[in-house]
């Protein structure tokens, strides 16, 4: 299933040999179900800051930000898994993602002897961003990426400081946004990988892309653009792992080195290629 | 009342010519009632942006922190005008001052072209903390400031950054800590006055240090050690003043070149000794 196991050889093997003179990035993003679970969370910031080499992380909200707007009453609208974002909803988001969340992840890198620095897309003019133009749904105050200050980043990531990245962007008028982590993710790998060779990868609680939901060890290892397109039509990929391999195919399309999507607690095997599905 | 004014020129005399290498960074705290109210923060920071040369904005937490406490029915306990933070109420000030007001702060300024970025004390371990030891009262997740990491706020401000700081701290096991936004300030121009030539201003609802404090006409325009101790001794400082003070002339006694009390909505007044309580 998918492509075969020489032809990702061989996309990483021409990879490698173009960009011999680059250093690996490691582009991380970590799911909404490990930032529930402190025990768990814990657990995949020890692996995560035992990684060689330079590193950013991208989180997702999990369900604080839901739990305190219940408590808040103040009532919450999905539209295709994405948050309707009003005012009220913008300053929750805004106090989960960039202040509890963001905050506790970089104290406990700092204290894994993992240097660390939380920013937000405004922090540093690092994202920039507009609302959501939508013919037909008003997401809020939702963003979506103009730009990626990469000299900004490459600055931080040279005094050997880790980048841990909350979606929250913010417009050129100052108007924070929601802003989808997985595209954030997406968006740093796809600018970045020019000057560094670049891994991006989507980190959850599943071990990969799985033909059969049901099945944890129906894991596809290798999966390419032509079998992706077909077992979606066949209705064979989970609906929600779609705009996660959408995005994954969009940066590997862009030039990003490597995408692997795989289970965050097993984050050691998915960079040597031992665990996950690698997008080719 | 207080030292002349030739004394003061003197000492800014003396420090100029030792120090004329030096490039100048304001260090100004913002207080609480200003951070409330939206239109005077956003003509704060207009005015703040607009002053030349280096600037880092250290930030208070307003109400809006107790307001979100008691709609969370968590309760809330001071002791000497500090708040005792238990775990619950830890989580509060990290989202309200690293992630509501802090993000707001830094998307505002970016609009007002003065690129920003939103700091912690644990975000690039600017500012290392140890949890408060006092020999009779607990005051919780409590922080008091043990180093400042002068590399990297300099390295910020060589990137034309400024720097807004939000008074959460972190220990060496990666505990958050609540900490006094006007001790971080005197401890961050304590470390850089001597690389940069450094003016601490603390800025918030009053002209300066009132003789009188139902007289905002009774700006003590300079005030030494000799006269603040004489004035405290017959109670005629204001109460809630004296940490504040307190915190100026350690300031100065350190080291600091300039140390400004005066009104947040005057901020170019201060800078050019037109405004404020300036301590000599």
């Amino acid at each position: 299933m998918g492509c075969t196991s020489s032809d990702c050889r061989n996309v990483k093997h021409n990879g490698e040999k173009n960009q011999m003179s680059k250093e690996p990035l490691y582009i991380i993003k970590v799911g909404g179900n490990i930032i529930d679970d402190e025990t768990k969370l814990n657990e995949f910031l020890s692996s995560f800051s035992m990684l060689k080499g330079k590193k950013i992380l991208v989180h997702g909200g999990g369900k604080l930000a839901t739990k305190l707007a219940a408590t808040l009453n103040i009532p919450q609208q999905m539209i295709d898994g994405r948050r309707v974002t009003d005012s009220e909803t913008l300053k929750i988001v805004t106090m989960v993602y960039a202040g509890y969340i963001n905050k506790n992840i970089v104290a406990s890198l700092n204290a894994l002897q993992c240097p660390a620095i939380g920013l937000t897309g405004a922090d540093g003019e690092t994202i920039k961003a507009h609302k959501r133009i939508h013919p037909s749904i008003d997401f809020g105050f939702v963003g979506d990426i103009d730009d990626i200050n990469t000299g900004f980043i490459s600055s931080l990531l040279k005094q050997e400081l880790t980048i841990v990245i909350a979606p929250i962007t913010s417009d050129k008028n100052g108007q924070l946004l929601n802003t989808n982590a997985d595209t954030i993710a997406q968006e740093i790998a796809k600018a970045m990988y020019k000057e560094m060779e670049t891994t991006l990868i989507y980190s959850f609680e599943k071990k990969g892309v799985l033909l059969d939901i049901t099945n944890e060890d129906s894991v596809i290892p290798m999966l390419d653009k032509t079998t992706f397109e077909k077992l979606k039509s066949e209705n064979s990929i989970f609906a929600g792992m779609i705009p996660k391999l959408d995005n994954a195919f969009e940066a590997i399309h862009a030039g990003v080195n490597k995408v692997i999507i795989g289970d965050a607690m097993l984050l050691e095997q998915l960079t040597n290629g031992k665990s996950g599905t690698t997008i080719c």
